[in-house]
């Protein structure tokens, strides 16, 4: 593996989550694989599960950490092919990502969706222009479009709580009254996609989501009847992705409970808006996963690192191998 | 101790403060106690002295340290129960305290004082929030109503700085343009209560702090009379605490000068605004204590983490026990 | 070496430069040399570069790196003597020096110029603060009229890449829509007058730069002229000095491109705004250095601070056989 941008980049998802749960087990057992290694983390957006569990498994691996607020600490940047640089951005990414790439070994990024124009949201210019330039391994700590770590969390977190050989699994969408990325949403899909259940999304009609990102996957519009039997409830807002950014619907109908939660268990990935998204009664109760699934990325970071690290190992051995 | 929220959470002064200073002699010697655990300092304000002497502290004592400006950074937070959270802010308390305490060990908090409501400043919010939720160690790096890193290490540098059985210690209120909290000022009184010292708070009248705290010390309204024969003078602006956090009083005579603290000991927590709260004369002399006060914020903060650091380890040692 | 404020506190630019290459080949030879010693990067201003590799420099030394906003995150200073402190400064660079010297045995500071106050700028206020009263080695990490750390790289840069006895290059003003400080300019003319090579300036008449830096550096105002038989040509804006910080000429003539630069290498600090300073082609070509230069800002920083720690190990030596 060379980057970590998407679910993509996993050859096995249920190796991959036995593995991090062994590195649940024993947190420090590779302590010694990221010695005078070194992590950049950019975060052009605001964090905060991502920014301490993403440390946190940096250091559990013996990396050393560099955090910066690439947005207030750094420069602007500018992503487009040869432009006149004479408005408002300082530095083009095509130095930026190499230069950052002289003082790490890997970089993550976290670059949220604008939500204002679609085609570029789904360009990803920062995480493709590290990707194209920085010549490091890049992972993704939410882009415009994906959140695979936290959806790798979800998975080990799955796993760890069914108890089924074919759960089903509900995404169900909850209103919200800022505009929200679809990043959460689309990684959750395509995680489930490489799951052995029954996995239905619900969501008021004209909210669907990218159908690249859906095909395949069933939807219902009836709330009710999607989550019928349900052994997983992942609830999750999005604005329109048709009328790209835009809220539409607020309906509180939408908004979860413990009588529709009936028996299944309640998964979100924070920040949740309590009584909007979903009732205290819920967030409250035994059934809520949110807090395992917290606890479950800084694993999913950490086995993403040690791929990572694997990777770069390999490699200096293979041109030590090559120079001899 | 569970926590280090304000002073009542010490067992005995004297010993902490001998301990103190046998750790800055010697800084380094526990430096294996914290290996493999972590703390989080957590900003929802600004800070020089307690940002920098607690990082110092930590990485004394081999822990790995995650800094965080919780307000720029991360995520509004909500504190209210049962609250519709329809408004500005993004995540709970009860969310936020527990999923940061998967990341750390021990988490420090500074959240000031608004000023402008104080039953909600005294309910402490941030701090008792994390208290009630994270199920970990934490530690006030000032709150509302208290910063007793402060005056622990206030009580160091007396320590250290005492040459009579029984000093005569003064709190003298100080002018200021802007309306600052009574956190300073209600440690150290707090903290005075547990010495053997003649002990005068002096301010102008109705500018009396919270009756609970100064509850049996000696309130002199004249400063000419209290400083007569002090030995150690702190000196310390707060804003009005019965016309809450007004500014009502900016009376240059209340500014400390070199003739007023005759040959007593200067002392105040810093930053201090100069020819103000005091006269260059005394800031500039040998009779000031300011830097070795900041310099102790060190090892105020290391004893404190210490003593947590050694719960967790007996925790840790008395579940094996029971698993047993 | 106390301090590393300018070049004049390099002894010898051609050993330095050769133990920086020596470190660049082993970064981590000298890991045990910084144990224990905390170094506190200070930031009143915007930082790529600077912040990685300070950090990075040191993290290779075994130093423990605390690294703060100053302007955001601390109390913003006062420098006046005598000053009334009625306004909007908070603390005393005199205190906030000597309190930041109590918690690291390094300090490194980047305060930029305001391009308002020429006097000002120059008196060179923070660093000279910091100098003053830290009573600790002070590094300068770009002030108002310096950046020798970049032009340290840089000279390791020209080490490098040089292959003539005496070669010729040539530093030529770029235009800019925003006001840039003198600062790389002038460190990089001081470090050329250290080095045996033809130096020529070239930019607009009535943009000359300081001086007393440029003293007996040859001017040509023909920038065709200046770049005949070029080897090294170094590009950089800077706003008008006379007329001090004002943006006077945005002529697009002085823009680097292939046909001027002939078969010189391009050298340039970063950021750059492409086809502004300098043209896609000359940065997308393998003359350009920048990417070089800025992996030797590593390198030049891990040398000033292996010389600052040697100081200090040194002192530490010295103080222990007084006390026998």
């Amino acid at each position: 593996m060379e980057h970590y941008l998407s679910l993509k980049d996993i050859d096995s998802l249920p190796n991959w989550v036995a593995e991090a749960k062994s590195l649940k087990a024993n947190p420090l057992h590779y302590k010694s694989l990221g010695a005078a290694k070194t992590i950049c983390l950019l975060f052009f957006n605001n964090s905060l599960r991502t920014r301490l569990s993403t440390q946190k498994a940096a250091m559990n691996l013996g990396m050393e950490v560099i955090v910066m607020n690439f947005g207030s600490e750094g420069w602007a940047l500018e992503y487009g092919d040869g432009t006149i640089m004479d408005q408002g951005t300082s530095e083009h990414i095509k130095e930026a990502a190499q230069v950052v790439a002289q003082y790490c070994d890997i970089v993550a990024i976290r670059a949220f969706a604008s939500l204002t124009d679609r085609e570029k949201d789904e360009a990803e210019v920062v995480l493709n222009g590290f990707k194209k330039y920085a010549g490091i391994p890049v992972v993704n700590m939410e882009s415009s479009v994906g959140h695979p770590l936290q959806s790798l969390a979800d998975a080990i977190t799955l796993s760890e709580q069914n108890t089924k050989e074919k759960p089903k699994v509900v995404l169900s969408w909850a209103p919200h009254p800022k505009a929200l990325p679809h990043a959460v949403a689309n990684s959750f899909v395509e995680m489930m996609h490489l799951q052995d259940a029954e996995f239905v999304i619900t969501h008021p009609e004209g909210y669907e989501l990218s159908p690249e990102v859906t095909k395949g996957a069933k939807i219902e519009y009836d709330q009710e009847k999607a989550l019928e039997g349900a052994d997983f409830v992942y609830v999750k807002n999005w604005s329109n992705y048709k009328d790209y950014g835009k809220v539409l619907n607020q309906d509180p109908k939408w908004t979860m409970n413990a009588k529709k939660l009936g028996n299944a268990k309640f998964m979100h990935c924070l920040p949740v808006r309590r009584n909007i998204v979903v009732a205290d009664e819920v967030l409250d109760s035994s059934q809520s996963l949110v807090i395992e699934q917290a606890n479950n990325r800084t694993y999913a970071a950490q086995i993403v690192l040690k791929k990572l690290l694997e990777g770069l190992n390999n490699k200096t051995s293979n041109t030590l191998k090559t120079e001899k």
